[in-house]
């Protein structure tokens, strides 16, 4: 009998002993909830009108018993009656009746100390906090591997599609090439909109916000340090590197106009924003901006609020997995989907479970992460130029100094300045280091009014 | 302290027992391939190429160490050194130092036999056999149950796209309401190339032989047997109902023509061969057949031989999976996937284990499938209509008296017989059993020559 074979014995064993104790198997599993906004009502719901469908699933009903909240009087959009309710979130991570607690307060500072509470008292945590795994990933999930505990943040990324899971598992046998992700729906509504109406973006924006698919303050949104936030996770567990949010480049959507999204459409392309993780040989890059994708990918017919991360495996090629990235009923959908999850593991050795970053916590990387001066890419560079002879003769010069050849040049409409005319090149793959020094050169012509912009291609 | 409380602290006492035998988690798991073609060497290269990263992943290699083989002196698209060649499968599943076998010869006897007997042997089993699965999967997976062993079948459903493990475990929290797939890139790849390139069924067939796309015989992939197959494996991980292959309602491509193809087009639809599988109040529709999807949707996109499942979950919404459908590495990557996932289980008390068709098995529903006549639809219509006064009137005079009102009445090109032309309607949403006799009595009239073709019009 090979050794495995005696653990499976011994399995046979353990499951005579469980059967013995099978009622104990369906006892409901108590969560505590900490937090009820519109993440946390929505998981009040769906546990409570799918209670049969999960515990179908789960082998045990899972109900809420606890949950935390500022105001106890204010109305919310689900049922609490049988929920015993507190303004004292740590009442709950220290009630000994609670199996797991669910952390959805958001934030780094008061989440961060309520999960290694909770850990530290032998809860299990599902969480939908991006910014907290992001930020402090690395010590909570060291603490919850020293408690054996799980962790669990399926809904961090992409609200409602099971994407930490189908790379964590899914794609267990590949070695993981790159993945790009639309992963923040305001950002995708608002050049949806700019490249489906014609719209401009400050008008784009102040819709979303009205229709509170943005917030009063968007810049975490628009700015990108929530989509930031998702690819420091996913890049984790599709690599095997730790949680390095501090080094991933981030841009926004701010700087792109309406010309630059028509003159993509016109050049066969479509301007989205992209958390992009590559592996290269001289490490990984890690790289948020909008980018100029195909209209072939299907990435570029993800629209709307809808979130898609699209991951290349060396055996499985390309897969993509598409859904809705935020609100409540779908981000709801995730944090159940890691409540099942971890009422399964409940009898697991810590050991044999799935790792929180999907490698062995002593088998994670240190491969470098890339400056951005280090990537490769093709551009787009869009300039104002004075109207007259010698102006493109110049800039082409600065790009032809640099070694830098274009796949395309295009004197489009006339700018706002007076005189000046939009002109777009789009490059052949450089440096982005070498393209920063023609820009600055560019920039410093007497016959160039304001900014280069500049967009990276992102070849799919 | 809580039961489950005193379960985790049990675990804790496991955990030290599991330390102590550290080492013996190190020894790489042993893993028997039945069946050596396609899947078989991509298989046993992807274990190979990768075998840094999974065993990074599962905390454990995981080592091919015997194959079964029709011809040893083939030659092979894998090393296969170091692994122990046979020619009697059996002798593999009756191999005491091998812990999981992995059934890759396909087809529904031997295979059966093969199976059942590694269970009964105790051994773990990863398959890719979509038919073994249909047909005898209930009774494959209660002996799996009573031996304590998991059966993995990720591989059997659109190749390399987590979409048993997405849905199972990713949508747990989740009513699913319906599901569409995109599930023999066969068909996909011939209605892709008829609507791209105007080109003809017939020609689009026998190149896809040629370029080994189709099989010699191809009526397995065109008329929807496979699909139904994936079909019945997706509705029961979906609803948790018994695996019923025999209760599926199956129709191919071959009746579709460019027309068609051209026809659905300037309707603002495309046509796309569908497993289709949705909760009524009557009971489950199961339903494989060609489909009218509006191009708006994201499967309307999906082009070639890649595969695609949308799935409609009550609280998520709608979520998409998209991939390579089959292939030797893709394929490899399900199968690989599995192997990891049972490599982590081997520890786990088999009550625990994530139930195979995603449902606990003493909780399958008995919901009945409905029949195709029961199920209502929206249709399109083509016939070819004597080009005369008095026949168009007869037809919708056939459609009044059944309740069926049209969308659309469109007289198009001139038909194939002398003197008629092809007369294209869009119904209303009307139940299958009404058309049936509408297209009975149409097909009856002496102005109709041959048969009438329905699509139906699936709304996603």
């Amino acid at each position: 009998m090979t050794k495995i074979a005696a653990e499976a014995q011994q399995q046979t064993h353990k499951q005579t002993q469980s059967a013995q104790t099978k009622d104990k198997h369906l006892q409901p599993v108590k969560v505590g909830i900490l937090g009820l906004g519109t993440v946390g009502s929505g998981t009040v719901n769906v546990l409570h009108n799918n209670r049969d469908e999960i515990t179908r699933r789960a082998g045990r009903a899972i109900d809420v018993t606890h949950v935390a909240l500022r105001d106890i009087k204010k109305k919310r959009d689900c049922n609490t009656q049988n929920i015993e309710l507190s303004t004292d979130p740590f009442s709950i991570v220290n009630q000994p009746d609670i199996d797991v607690v669910v952390e959805l307060i958001g934030g780094t500072d008061i989440a961060r100390e309520l999960v290694l509470q909770a850990i530290a008292n032998g809860k299990h945590v599902v969480t939908a906090n991006k910014a907290l795994i992001a930020h402090h990933g690395n010590e909570i999930f060291a603490q919850a591997q020293k408690h054996g505990v799980v962790v669990a943040f399926e809904a961090a990324v992409a609200g409602g599609i099971p994407i930490i899971k189908s790379i964590r598992e899914g794609l267990a046998g590949n070695r993981i090439e790159w993945l790009a992700g639309i992963i923040n729906g305001t950002c995708n509504y608002i050049l949806t909109q700019m490249q489906q109406y014609g719209r401009d973006f400050a008008e784009v924006l102040s819709e979303a916000q009205k229709l509170g698919y943005a917030e009063a303050d968007p810049s975490f949104d628009i700015d990108g340090v929530d989509v930031a936030h998702k690819l420091t996770i996913l890049a984790s567990i599709a690599f095997g590197i730790p949680l390095q949010y501090n080094k991933v480049y981030v841009e926004g959507i701010r700087n792109i106009t309406q010309l630059d999204v028509s003159y993509a459409e016109q050049l066969g392309y479509r301007i989205k924003h992209l958390g992009f993780a590559r592996r290269q040989a001289q490490g990984i890059e890690l790289r948020v901006h909008p980018c100029f994708i195909s209209q072939q990918c299907l990435l570029a017919h993800v629209d709307g609020v809808m979130n898609a991360v699209l991951v290349e495996g060396d055996a499985v090629g390309q897969t993509l997995y598409y859904g809705a990235g935020a609100g409540a009923n779908p981000t709801a959908s995730s944090v159940v989907a890691d409540l099942v999850e971890v009422v399964r593991t409940l009898t697991t050795d810590s050991e044999n479970r799935v790792p929180h970053l999907a490698f062995q916590a002593d088998a994670l990387s240190t491969t470098p992460i890339m400056s951005i001066e280090a990537v490769e890419s093709v551009y787009y560079i869009r300039m104002q130029a004075r109207d007259e002879a010698g102006v493109l003769a110049e800039v082409t010069q600065i790009l032809s100094e640099l070694n830098i050849s274009m796949e395309a040049i295009l004197q489009k409409d006339r700018a706002e300045h007076a005189n000046h005319v939009h002109v777009v090149i789009l490059t052949h793959k450089v440096p982005e280091k070498h393209l920063n020094t023609a820009i600055e050169r560019i920039e410093a012509l007497p016959g160039i009014a304001e900014n280069v912009l500049r967009v990276r291609v992102v070849d799919l």
